[in-house]
């Protein structure tokens, strides 16, 4: 019997628990807000702001967004984050990724204060991630963390493989699930017999971009699957995993849609109250 | 047979060649300095440091050095870094590590600009490391990269091992060894089943600081043994291998003395060297 992972109720319950959260704080006068931008018309990047500008309004928190042409310059967007950087009530600043192709993500990404990286992608949130040391954490990985922990797998002497070495993804988790105590086996694109890394693993995570990459004879039988992948396809959302073949193999499994997606998206909100509340308590996912 | 590798004498080789291309910049009138920051009088860190002057001046560098003393606090240590900082003869800083307790090493760190942060250990370095983007890498997990390029040991889809997940070695060689396509198993001391993950591994790296806890049970026939640990004991420097016992198992084994050591001061030549350039050539490790 495969469970599948209920990664939309989880997101849920995070999410309520932020809404409470913010609730109390507005009580006393602060109200946490996040400021999306968005540069060109990208449709897939467009249905993602506006479901994080939805969920941060549903959490009682303020929705600032700014929408820049899909010719804006570099100096465009630098002031446009330059602004929301030197504004007091804008807690946390998103860069929707990816951007058009003459802008350098890199450079614009840093311009973000560290304080306000609720993506946790800035070359300063990656080092503290790489230290151990306190900070905004991405949101995909750390909601992936959030659900493992919501359903109650240990990772402590856990062997994890990690299938995907992605900046988003597979390389701020693989520190992550080393910081809990998870042994970690990181596999990718050069990798040349996949299921040798993936076979031994109690929990396979699958960032990798490539369709139905993962099947049964990657999997040990009773364990765990995370599908961080999100494929449009004529019959839906796909995943990086496939899910029918999975199933009497996986002990769990994430599904597509209803898994890691809306994890990401419940973590942007609780990084965004952490981000509103900083130096006032240390970073943890609430779960 | 087990061929031992000699990382002194690769040492030696990129040594002279830093050596050569200070010569030539000190035509054009450049000559690189190292500044070395120790505080207090632990004999090992006193050691370490004479050492690395004593190669930073055989290179044709110069070399500026700072004792403080043992009760030296937190600001005394940090006007020190920052009159290096403002220093247009000093193209490299490096604080020895460990730091007395009352100092905290993470914080001190952070004041050495990225541009001459010589052992690549500051937020914004192991950040620029993570994202994949130029910038000088930590010089033992650098070193260990050159070693295995100069005995033409392939990376590209070599199964690794990392054993230990520290700051100075594992965590940073971690992203050194995927960013070159390796595929990388990380183990640690939660790790439940160590052999598990070293013996199916191409190369096996131990930076643990256990004495001898690699042993022929962990190793598969003909794989390559890289031993970072320094251990003194009674009968001499040990490392973090029992290299007795791995002869006839392992295919090559570096030394301990003779073996790492070495090239964590060759690197440091060598990025000492690059921080002097900067910015005039992309970041390669000489082989
Ligand atoms: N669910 C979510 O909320 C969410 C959020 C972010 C990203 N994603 C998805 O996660 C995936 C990874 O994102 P990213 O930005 O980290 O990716 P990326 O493109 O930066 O990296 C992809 C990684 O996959 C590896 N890879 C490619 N082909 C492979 C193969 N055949 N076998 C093994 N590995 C292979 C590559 O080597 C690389 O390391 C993407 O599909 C993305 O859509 C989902
Ligand atoms: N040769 C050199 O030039 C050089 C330079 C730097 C460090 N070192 C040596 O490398 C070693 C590691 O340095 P670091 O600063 O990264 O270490 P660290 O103390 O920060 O980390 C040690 C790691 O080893 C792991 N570990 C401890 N016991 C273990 C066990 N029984 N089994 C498996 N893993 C275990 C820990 O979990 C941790 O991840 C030290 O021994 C240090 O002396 C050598």
């Amino acid at each position: 019997m495969t469970t599948t992972i209920d990664g939309a109720r989880i997101a849920r319950r995070i999410r309520q628990q932020v809404a409470a959260e913010v609730a109390a704080a507005a009580l006393s006068g602060t109200v946490p807000g996040l400021a999306t931008i968005l540069v060109g018309d990208d449709p897939a990047s467009a249905v993602y702001v506006a479901a994080k500008r939805r969920a941060i309004t549903e959490a009682g928190m303020r929705d600032f967004h700014r929408h820049l042409p899909h010719h804006a310059t570099h100096d465009d967007v630098a002031a446009v984050i330059d602004a929301l950087a030197a504004d007091p009530e804008v807690s946390g600043i998103l860069l929707q990724l990816p951007l058009p192709v003459q802008l350098d993500a890199a450079t614009l990404i840093d311009r973000i204060p560290v304080t306000k990286d609720v993506d946790g992608l800035t070359t300063t949130s990656l080092g503290l991630l790489a230290r151990g040391e306190q900070g905004l954490r991405p949101c995909t990985p750390s909601g992936i963390i959030a659900l493992l922990d919501a359903e109650g797998i240990a990772l402590k002497g856990a062997h994890v493989a990690v299938v995907g070495w992605g900046e988003l993804v597979g390389r701020p988790l693989t520190h992550l699930l080393l910081s809990r105590g998870a042994t970690v086996s990181v596999a990718h694109e050069h990798t040349t017999d996949l299921a040798a890394v993936t076979r031994p693993a109690d929990i396979v995570v699958v960032a990798t971009g490539v369709p139905g990459l993962i099947g049964p004879e990657h999997v040990r039988h009773g364990a765990t699957v995370i599908d961080v992948g999100i494929h449009r396809t004529s019959a839906g959302l796909r995943g990086d995993a496939r899910t029918g073949e999975l199933i009497d193999v996986a002990g769990r499994i994430t599904p597509v849609p209803g898994g890691v997606g809306p994890m990401t998206i419940a973590i942007l909100l609780a990084n965004t109250l952490y981000a509103a509340e900083r130096g006032t308590r240390p970073y943890t996912v609430p779960v």
